[in-house]
């Protein structure tokens, strides 16, 4: 089997790998250049040393490193790495690598090689693929599975990606109230692999309901003779299928759990969820979390084609775009008071600028106060009046150093008044918002992260602009 | 022992609990008000009786679900929650709380109680806990224990919160060689309490250099008559402690490691990494990457004081600040030609603000990739390029958009054609500047995250602004 390795270990393989890479793509130029009678044998024979090389270091790897590998390289060097692994570890490559590289994988493979290297994967492996086959090759490849297994894949395939139900396997083991330690130990021996992380065995009654559970560190440590019913413990933590997987990771930080049953309604059990799982998924969201702050689809990826990244960006685009057009009309409304005084245009951006820098901070604090749930109904009054506390407070100091700075450029005394009670309003205004629009958007049922860098910026900008020309026009006109 | 709950049910007791609080202000308020002979005989046993409800609720609680309920609650009743706990649970509750809420705990709890709750801590705990003790009280703790575990404490703290050594744990189980497996059962059934989560076992010569590793699943499966050295595995992935927490934990994610064990440089084992301190570690992680991309400390807390929230934001809002004022600068440079055409001044903001939009995804995609190991020296130009592509694809139809609601404005097309090239001219700048900032600053040997975007939206402001007006100075006048 494969071994996996240190980081550093990796690494090494890795620039090898990028080399071997390097050296292909000098030797295929060459033997570009030299088509026809004139290549010369020597190269020839280079460039199959060379392939023979990759391939080498290639098939020693884990297969998630040959998936890092996959994620890593430019696309056009992915087809030649795939190439030169063997058929027999394809399928288990094409679970680790990421969903862009996986979707050009599969699209590039012929239909026949699909067929033989999924064909060796178990029905967990294809569940988890399924959505990523055509119908066709789905249904090819179900065939070779028997009922017990079809209908697994069937019903995990259901629940949706960020359910308990879609990350759950169906491997576990179980035993009996009535057997004594023993039993579990000796028919355990029988076995030829277990199901891994294994940390505790499910004690089922005949209709498979779960009575309870016998940690394995119980087994190990308990007398023999003692039957497993007398020595299993409450199940305090399982879950259903159709909940979220969130608040289940959570539960595996918060009580540091190896894996955990998933019962239906009725208690009875359906299969386990484990660490290696939610932590993959646990990763997952918080890089998706962090593009969907920017405004990008969570599954973007750095290699993904010039068109779909480009419509990928455009519903961001197209607010961002309507927002700066709305802030800028605030602006129209005030192009008088500019023409009396052009220093109101130079310093304009300065308000708005600030009130957004600051909001966003306010605005991340939230976002991981929400996902923590530290954020309880009784709480929004105390962090709303602090956060406009700290905005009074910064507004004071460093609208004073800008006023300062405006008076020693245009000399005008009420100017730099203006402009530090605009800084002030609006890094008050930006305290607000950004308190509010994560809560806004919980409310709404959707994602508090999800573009609320842009809601903000929208209020911060055209805020700024209509405090700082408003208080203009009244005061210095 | 306590019980953990499951996602629903913590959160109707996190509902009570809050129900209880808000009952106590209540008659807390009731009772100031009647202070004196006239306050009455049942108010004070409801209040009573409502302490102890609360106590109740909370005694019933897993210490991890204390912890929680202390972060989620406002500031003011977090010392009427501590002082409800039973004291026996405190120092595992203290574990496991936030850092600004342990701060707070330790530093309103009397000396005397606080000896109390920390003496019933184990040598871990106590090295988790070290940097948050004042060194007088430090001293007296760690005076209660033996020689090891002193020795122990000492090694751990000496390493840097983001290594391996401050992560790992002393707990493990090891083996010899030449053992059977049956003998490993047998010495195991003695225990009274096995380090969890326990998935190998580690085979040791007798200078404690690792050998080997024995899977637990080897153990229950193997013939118990077989030695343990013909049945172990090598040890391919193990960690030093002195290296990064975060390839560690990449590595745990990728081979689905449940423990891995730490050599020093001679191979002898000095302690074990689990799953449970690599998924704390990860999601810590994630969330102090968001709130620095904020320009925020990682370790703000919502309920952290006024002044130190206020001085944790000044380093970005000054740097903000000077960004905002040089960009301001470059406005300045066309007050003329703004003079001429006011409605310069209205558009110009628009050109800064899609510019920053975009850019900022490109950042976050660059961030990720670069977490993942995904931008090797090969594919940077690559990237480039398609971020360039994209950037020239969306400039042109957004650009033209935005050119159409101009023309329809201010009915001068020279204007609208000025206005669409600078829009196309900084979506490409912030492309490039998007792709460049994270590589320049993880070359630097900082966080590529760390103040990203502070840099990116000082480039896209003030090219914005230079190119923008630089065109209309040349084309408009």
């Amino acid at each position: 089997m494969f071994t996996p390795r240190s980081p550093q270990r990796l690494q090494e393989s890795l620039e090898q790998i990028a080399a071997l890479l390097d050296r292909h793509r000098v030797l295929e130029e060459l033997a570009h250049k030299q088509e026809g009678p004139n290549r010369e044998l020597l190269e020839v024979l280079q460039h199959r040393q060379n392939l023979a090389d990759l391939r080498h270091r290639l098939r020693g790897l884990h297969p998630a490193d040959a998936a890092f590998v996959l994620d890593a390289v430019p696309p056009e060097d992915r087809l030649l790495i795939w190439g030169q692994l063997d058929p027999a570890t394809r399928g288990d490559v094409l679970l680790e690598v990421s969903r862009p590289v996986r979707d050009a994988l599969l699209g590039a493979t012929p239909r026949e090689e699909l067929r033989e290297c999924l064909g060796r994967l178990d029905a967990e492996d294809l569940a988890y693929l399924s959505d990523a086959l055509d119908p066709e090759l789905r249904l090819e490849v179900f065939r070779g599975l028997d009922e017990g297994d079809l209908s697994w894949v069937r019903s995990s395939t259901l629940y949706p990606a960020d359910t308990v139900g879609h990350l759950m396997v169906q491997e576990y083991v179980t035993a009996r109230e009535d057997q004594p330690l023993a039993a579990i130990l000796e028919s355990l021996r029988g076995q030829a692999g277990l199901p891994r992380p294994l940390d505790q065995i499910y004690v089922v009654d005949g209709r498979n309901v779960l009575r309870g559970l016998l940690p394995l560190e119980d087994l190990l440590t308990g007398d023999p003779t003692a039957k497993t019913g007398d020595r299993m413990r409450p199940h305090e933590v399982f879950f259903a299928p159709e909940e979220k997987a969130e608040p289940a990771a959570r539960a595996f930080e918060r009580y540091d759990l190896v894996s955990a049953p998933v019962l239906d309604e009725r208690g009875k059990l359906l299969g386990r969820l484990t660490v290696d799982a939610v932590m993959d998924f646990v990763r997952e969201q918080s890089q998706v979390q962090a593009l969907r702050r920017a405004g990008l689809a969570g599954d973007e990826d750095l290699y993904a084609s010039l068109w779909a990244s480009a419509r990928n960006r455009w519903f961001w685009l197209a607010l961002n775009l309507v927002t700066a057009f709305l802030a800028s009309r605030v602006i129209g409304l005030f192009e008088e008071t500019i023409a009396g005084l052009l220093a109101l245009a130079t310093l304009m951006p300065i308000v708005a600028s600030i009130g957004g820098n600051t909001g966003n901070q306010t605005v991340a604090l939230m976002i991981r106060g929400l996902a923590l749930g530290q954020i309880g109904a009784g709480s929004r009054r105390a962090i709303l009046r602090k956060e406009l506390a700290v905005a009074l407070l910064n507004g004071l100091v460093w609208g004073g150093v800008l006023a300062f700075l405006a008076l020693l450029l245009y000399r005008s005394l009420s100017l730099s008044l203006v402009l530090s009670a605009a800084v002030l309003l609006n890094l008050m205004v930006a305290a607000a918002v950004g308190v509010a629009t994560p809560l806004l958007l919980q409310r709404l049922g959707r994602d508090p992260a999800q573009g609320s860098s842009v809601l903000l910026t929208f209020t911060t900008d055209g805020m700024g602009f209509f405090i700082f020309l408003g208080l203009a026009k009244a005061f210095l006109t």
